[in-house]
């Protein structure tokens, strides 16, 4: 059977969503949408989607839905209970959901899906606005395997690097593991170029000598130019690694394993967030340590 | 005037210095060398080195003579005090320490060159062993301009990336800025795959989904591979991250900079070292966090 005969549904078309729906219109396949705040469906309406009330709506006519809202409440209110999407779907319908979210709520869905006689991935992806964009997102699949495959063309639409992990709720937990990864590096890199301003050094001409060499990473040729610019704009908005990094928290806790790199980590953007940047970019980390007596 | 009718002495010849030294002899510059342990100067004294019974009569001898030792002590011993490499230096020679030491010593020892009349550049490295054999370092050099350019040459047979930094210090202040990158983010690692691990998950799998976006570094693409299997054989000594980290604080402090990420990962180094790992790589952290409940 060919995928592009199957009606898609997307749930969540912020900045990421509507690019995500939009190659799946481009590439052909019927859509349907919904977002909470419907004056943001526009450019997909434009391109021929079809605008839905509620979940259940997209869902009652689609194969296969994909959401992608803001926080683990948002998918169990959208995908649970008798107005979610695993309720209405058609039977053998597929529910992808994309947002970063809990695993143990990703394996709740994948049970739930099961009884309605539907199936489910997670499948969070890493990126940001440009991977989406671009469509060269890295999607950290979890679920069957079967499930997998034949929701691969579709993913293909949207991602370069399409990974599956493992059952359910292993495409949240390789997310969580990247978010972990990402956070105290982050960390690191403030840190350095705090140091090197405080020391009176020109921490570009540091950069040049570093580099390329093992303390090398995206964060840090990325974000150091940015924070030494005071460019705190939202690539990434640290409200979301917050959250990221409080599921991560939660997960460890779960597994019994202690992180004290990422609790640190952690703290220090609560503070940040709580302290007014929950709308900044992730690299106006620097702000707490060049904002004397914050830290 | 050529520099090769000068005269170098190199003081210390480890595993880095050795091949550093060795580069030198190779462009052509009669070497002088000494070395605290005498039984590692072989491969030295074939190419043609002269040995010597103390750092004064190599610095007697010699126009322009590299320390790299070990810890800060060894630093001081070897170039300060009547019998140190700067009072017997030949006027107008330069010191060139190579040690990763402290920015406040290097200072010291600028000043007590120019007592001497003489000229010193504190100029450590980053790129290990390999980057030492392959004289492909990344070097960061404090000290005057004008001594810079004239040892530029001789700094040029040793590594790739060589920039002057700014005045006496800047070297050592640069580096400690490379150290307390790269300690962050190697726990950031650590923790990533510590998590994938008790997770139950592939994490060479995860490493495909992460390390091209924006996890990705040098030390999750070198050190996740061999965290994972095991292998703790040093490229890195604990026990040398342990002195930089001690060093990058104590800098800090002088500074009166909080630098809370640095202080964990220094706690983190200082409990696998005092557990005895100090002889191990860095990617041993792993340990810390697959050996339950020692974090």
């Amino acid at each position: 059977m060919n995928l592009r005969d199957k009606t898609l549904g997307f749930i969540g078309t912020g900045v990421m969503g509507r690019s995500m729906a939009g190659h799946l219109i481009d590439a052909g396949y019927p859509m349907r949408v919904y977002n909470r705040s419907p004056d943001k469906l526009g450019p997909l309406l434009e391109k021929g989607a079809v605008a839905c009330r509620n979940p259940a709506e997209v869902a009652r006519e689609a194969d296969v839905v994909i959401t992608m809202v803001g926080y683990p409440r948002d998918v169990e209110q959208t995908l649970l209970g008798p107005d979610g999407v695993l309720a209405n779907l058609r039977p053998g319908g597929i529910a992808i959901d994309m947002t970063t979210s809990s695993p143990a709520l990703a394996r709740t869905i994948a049970n739930a899906a099961l009884r309605h006689g539907v199936a489910a991935l997670d499948a969070p992806v890493s990126g940001g606005d440009t991977g989406a964009r671009n469509a060269q997102l890295s999607i950290m699949v979890g679920g069957e395997a079967s499930v997998f495959e034949s929701a691969l063309p579709i993913l293909q639409c949207m991602g370069k690097t399409i990974v599956h992990q493992g059952p359910a709720g292993s495409g949240q937990l390789t997310k969580l593991v990247n978010q972990i990864a990402i956070a105290s590096t982050l960390v690191g890199v403030c840190e350095a170029m705090a140091f090197a301003r405080r020391a009176g050094l020109d921490p570009l001409r540091i950069l040049s000598s570093i580099e390329r060499g093992a303390a090398g990473s995206v964060q840090l040729s990325a974000m150091a130019p940015r924070m030494l610019a005071g460019d705190y704009a939202a690539g990434f908005y640290v409200k979301h690694i917050v959250k990221d990094l409080g599921l991560a928290l939660e997960t460890a806790r779960e597994m019994n394993l202690q992180l004290p790199g990422l609790e640190q980590a952690t703290r220090l953007f609560e503070k940040l967030s709580a302290g007014g940047g929950a709308e900044d970019g992730t690299q106006a980390l620097f702000r707490l340590y060049v904002d004397a007596g914050l830290v």
